[in-house]
Order: C-alpha cells, then structure tokens, then sequence
C-alpha cells in the first residue's frame, strides 16, 4: 500500500494537492481522480520510460491515452522538441479537455507543462515529477517553459497542475550527481527561509545521500511546503517568490554559458550559492564562518563550489544581464542576511558585483 | 485632433480600454500612458511597416524600442516565425517589464500576443489593430496563438492587453478582400446576438464599403461592444464565448484544408456562416428565407458562400474533428435559431453533419 502525506499548494481555483510518499505509482486512484476528461497524453523521456512508463500506462485503465518520449537532457529544452509534443497531441485528435501527464524530471515537466499550457490554449496538467530535484523544485509553483539559446527558461508560462503526485520510490534510480542536484535545492529553501531546515540538512546528509527514505520524505515536505507558501503569496513573482531564485542568476550563467547540459541545474545552482554568500559577504551582510559552511554543505552533497574555469568573468557578466529577473535594466540579486534570511536587492555597485565574479572561482 | 470614443472590457483586475476613432495614431499620450517600463518591442509585418511603423515608433519618445517586421500572412503563424520576436526581444535584452506594441492585422496581433504571453512567463502587450477584422475581432478577448501544419490556433494562451488603440484611419489603405474579410465578422456578430444591428449592417453595407468613417466608427463599436461583453461573461471560453465562433469551425476547416493564407480568414468564416445557416435550416430551426437573407448580405459584402471545390467532404469532416471545440470526442457546433439568436450545441446527428456540408458546395 502507499504511504503518504498531502501538502495543498493555496491558490484559490487553482490550489492543488501534492502527494509525497512510497509506492504512489501503485495506486490508480490517486492519478485517475485528477483526469476529468477520457483522453490523456503522457509525456516522458527515454531513460524514464523504461523505468516507470508501463507503471503510469497501467494505472490509466479505461481511458484513452498516448504516450511522447523526449530525448534526455536540458539541451533538448526548447521550441523544437515542444512541437513534437504538439505533434502528438493534434496526431492523436486530443481535445480541449484532455490531461497532460509530465513523468520525468524537470525538463519533461518544464516541456509538458508549457505543451498543457499553450496546446488550445490550455489543457489539464498532472505532474509526477521523477528526480528529487523536479520533487522539491520544479513541479511546485507552476513555472514551465523552453530555453532559447540566448537564455534559460525565457519562452514559457505560469500554468498550474491539477495534481502532483511525488513517489519517492523513483529515487532509487536516480545517478548520484542527479541525487546532489536536487539537493542543492533542498539546501537553497534552508538557506532563504530555515535555518533550522539548514542545520537539519547538515546533520542528515549522510542518510540522504544514502536515499533513506524517511530522511528524503522530510526533506521533501519541508522543501515543498516552503516552497508552496511562497507561491501562495506570491504567484507571479513580482516580490518574495524572487527568494527562491537564491544562486540561479549565478547559476543560469553557469548552464546558459557551458551549453546546456553541461553542468546540471542543482550543480550550476549550488556554485551560484556560494557565489551569493560570498557576495553577500562583500556586502558585509553574511560573517565568513557562515560563507564556510555554505560551501562546507554544498561539498558534504557532492556538489561544486566554484565558477567553471573555461568561463571568464566578462561572460558572467553579459549573461546575468540578461537575466528575467532584470528590471528596466537594473539585475536584481537574491542575497542572504545570515542563513535562513535571503532578501531581494539591487543595492550594490557594478564593482561590487565584477569583485564578487572574480572571487567566485575559488573557495 | 483625435475623435474617439472608449469601450472597457471588464475582467477585472485585467480590465482594459479600447479607443476607437480617429487619427488616434497622432495622440503619443494614449498609447504612452499604458507602457508601464522604460522599453519596448513593436511588432508588424511587411506591409504595415512602411505604412504606419514611423508613425508609432515617433510616439515613443523617451521610451528605448526596437522594432521587428515579420513577412506578411497567415501562412507565417507559425512557431519559427514566433522565435524571430524572441530571438529580438534577447537580442536587445529586452526584460520583464518590457511592452510588446502588436501594429498590424490578426496575424501580427495573434503571434506578438503569444510572444507577449510567453516571454519570461509574460511580458506588457499593446494591440494596435490596423485592419477591420483585428479591430472588431482578434484584438479583443486575449485570444493569441499560432498555426500548427495540423490544426489553425493550435498554440497559444489567453492573455490580456492593457489596451487596444483601434484608429479607422488605418482602414484607408486596406484593400478590398481585407475589407470584406473584416466585414464577416461585423455580420456575424449581428448573427449571433443583434437582429437590429444586422438590419443595420444590411442598410449601411455601401456606406461600410466606401470606408465612410461613420459607418465603420459605428460598426466597429458595436463590434467591439458585442465581444467585450461576451468576454467579460465567460473569459476562458467555458460556454457563452463559444457563441463568437460561429462560421468558425466550417471557416477553419477551409483555411487549413487551402493552405493557411489561400482564404483570407473572413472569407472563410462568411462560407462558414452561410453553411451553419443551412444546417440550421436542415434541423428546422431556421426559415430558408434567413438562409437567403445570410447568403444575400455575403454576396452584399462580397465575400464568398460556398466551399472551395478542390476540398472533398471527407476532407471537411476530417479536419473539422480537430477544432478546439471538441470536448470528449464530440464537436460542439454554433448554429442559429434566428438571425440575433446562436446557440451552441451537440444535439445534430452525423449524417445531418454530413448532409450539411454536402449542401455547402453549392448557394
């Protein structure tokens, strides 16, 4: 039997519940109570579909469904690879009212959910999201969308889902660096908002990096639950959600200026932190002992620590400039105040910021 | 001066103003009033851009714009095309603030509002109608997207305007297949919902075809008036809003069956018209002599009330199953129960579908 908790992400008409627990992919259910019309596309990738598409298809008995399998990879997050899910949808004469599965991480749901959000202008959407990164991050709060190459994430919508459903059985599947990527995230939510999340973490890293269950089932709650009362204050983004963005400008750069791919998300978003708490340290807000033990976690998750090498600070430069969260041309940061207290702010010096890139590629 | 008058469509906090009048493109205070940030990307085509482009970017003093001209016509509605406005908007690091102003048809006005809907989740958009069919139709209601070789409006999102400028000037220097095109949609919303008004329309159509600008200042009104009312009750298309494609779904079927940009969409919708009209006719619920009255006042507006030969009536029944207003595998039909009074229904079987399109060929 599964065993699980549900969190509800608040947003009036458009609230949803999350369900986070063991053997979730068992229970026809769960998925099938969230379809509400007979026709249902699921969209995968081709390392998920071996492992867990059969599951899914399964459990989706009497209703009438098709299935898209999407080259793995960030690389693949964009226009053309979207359109071969329009491709299907209208191949298949799926209807207005048909619902839009994303299995897989966060570029299946980043991809499926914006394919739901724009296919006849908006179709049903249920995430079951694979990765321990897409569970604590990407399949709360409603972002999807497409890279461009002169950008991450820059072609895309706010569309909700009607449920997501988090089996931490998936896990068990996940490579190691796929495992510390989402970590990183979990890290970022006790760094803005936790710091006993934060010490928490530290103490537990052991038993997550080992996938103990009950130890990644917390740090999967708190995570989603955090993230989840910030997406009820703030939807769109126009103050607080800009929080969770805590080393993804840094990070952006990172993945944007490596090629898409290249570094993984939690992996460039991990050297964005320490890129943060450094600057943050510049700015005399973050004590020195508290930047060591941001780059301290951030080693004990196997994740890295410093600006790539082969990028040079100019390139940081241009590519934080074109950041979304750049307002009538002025880039604003996320910074932390001490852990567990990040705050959004354009408050520093063009040098203040070209000093905090050069700092960046070493501890 | 400007003579104008102001319509609102009330969605709440996403309500916005149409003016409608003229020489409204001379008036920099209407159009700078609703740019909320510092820059802009104005989007229009081969055609309109030698016409009107000056004019408009001489508005934005003191405002940072770029301008993009994408090639002219329905066959360029597509995903590749789309891409040049986002390839623009990063190439000038365009940001989250940004006001797309859409200057041109139906065409321009659908894809800059997709791009306005989808740049970093959503960006300011402008609607400057400069045809009569994208004044009285696409430039009210939110309805963005593009084609998909599958299926026309396959792609896109509701999204909202902050305002419409619609300036009849613009329609001096349409020609006249544009201006018959846009008269279709005038018709049908008297169809639908205003017998008086289609009385009118009948009586004026000389006066509407030698561009009289009180004729079309009323025309457009009235338009507009009808569509924001039926938007503001139903803006998602759950019900009511159905009723605005009449002649649509039969319309669709031949600019896609043709070749996006064959027909011009207008014509297609008043073939559309006369075909719903006698499958209303067919199913006893309008007299043949409102069907003659609804041929009659096409051919007044010289648009065409026949399908195309080339296409077969498979073809038809094929391509009409993938319209956007099939829900569970039934396609729901706006037929008229007089001329003021549409409905939308299922209640048809498919031989009397099939009989109706054999009837379509031919007055």
């Amino acid at each position: 039997m599964a065993e699980y908790s549900t969190l509800k992400v608040d947003l009036g008409d458009r609230s949803y519940p999350i369900y986070i627990g063991q053997n979730l992919l068992d229970q026809a259910d769960i998925l099938k109570k969230h379809i509400p019309g007979n026709s249902a596309l699921i969209v995968t990738n081709e390392i998920v579909a071996p492992l867990y598409l059969k599951k899914v298809e399964a459990l989706l008995d009497g209703i009438r469904f098709e299935s898209v399998i999407l080259p793995d990879g960030e690389q693949y997050k964009n226009l053309n690879v979207l359109n071969t899910i329009f491709d299907a949808l209208l191949t298949h004469h799926m209807d207005r009212n048909t619902t839009i599965i994303a299995l897989g991480g966060g570029v299946v749901g980043d991809m499926a959910g914006f394919a739901a959000a724009s296919y006849q202008r908006g179709v049903h959407l249920i995430q079951i999201p694979t990765t321990l990164l897409s569970q604590v991050d990407s399949s709360v709060g409603g972002k999807t969308g497409v890279n461009h190459p002169l950008g991450k994430n820059m072609i895309g919508a706010f569309y909700q889902p009607r449920a997501v459903i988090a089996d931490t059985n998936t896990l068990n599947t996940l490579d190691d660096r796929q495992l510390s990527s989402g970590l990183a995230e979990v890290i970022k939510y006790g760094l803005i908002k936790n710091a006993n999340f934060f010490d928490w973490i530290e103490q537990n890293m052991d038993a997550l990096l080992q996938r103990e269950p009950k130890a990644l089932a917390y740090a999967i709650e708190v995570s989603c639950q955090t993230k989840a009362d910030v997406v009820a204050a703030d939807e769109k983004e126009s103050g607080q959600r800009a929080l969770l963005n805590l080393g993804h400008t840094f990070g952006h750069a990172i993945e944007t200026g490596m090629g898409y791919g290249e570094w993984l998300h939690g992996e460039a978003v991990g050297a964005g932190m320490c890129m943060a708490a450094k600057m943050s340290a510049l700015l005399g807000w973050f004590s020195n002992e508290q930047v060591k033990k941001t780059i301290s976690i951030m080693k004990h998750a196997k994740l890295p620590t410093t600006a790539p090498e082969s990028m040079d600070e100019k390139q940081f430069l241009d590519l934080m400039s074109v950041d979304k969260k750049v307002l009538d041309g002025v880039l604003r940061l996320i910074l932390l105040k001490s852990i567990g207290d990040a705050v959004v702010t354009s408050d520093y010096s063009k040098q203040q910021l070209a000093e905090a890139i050069k700092l960046a590629y070493t501890d």
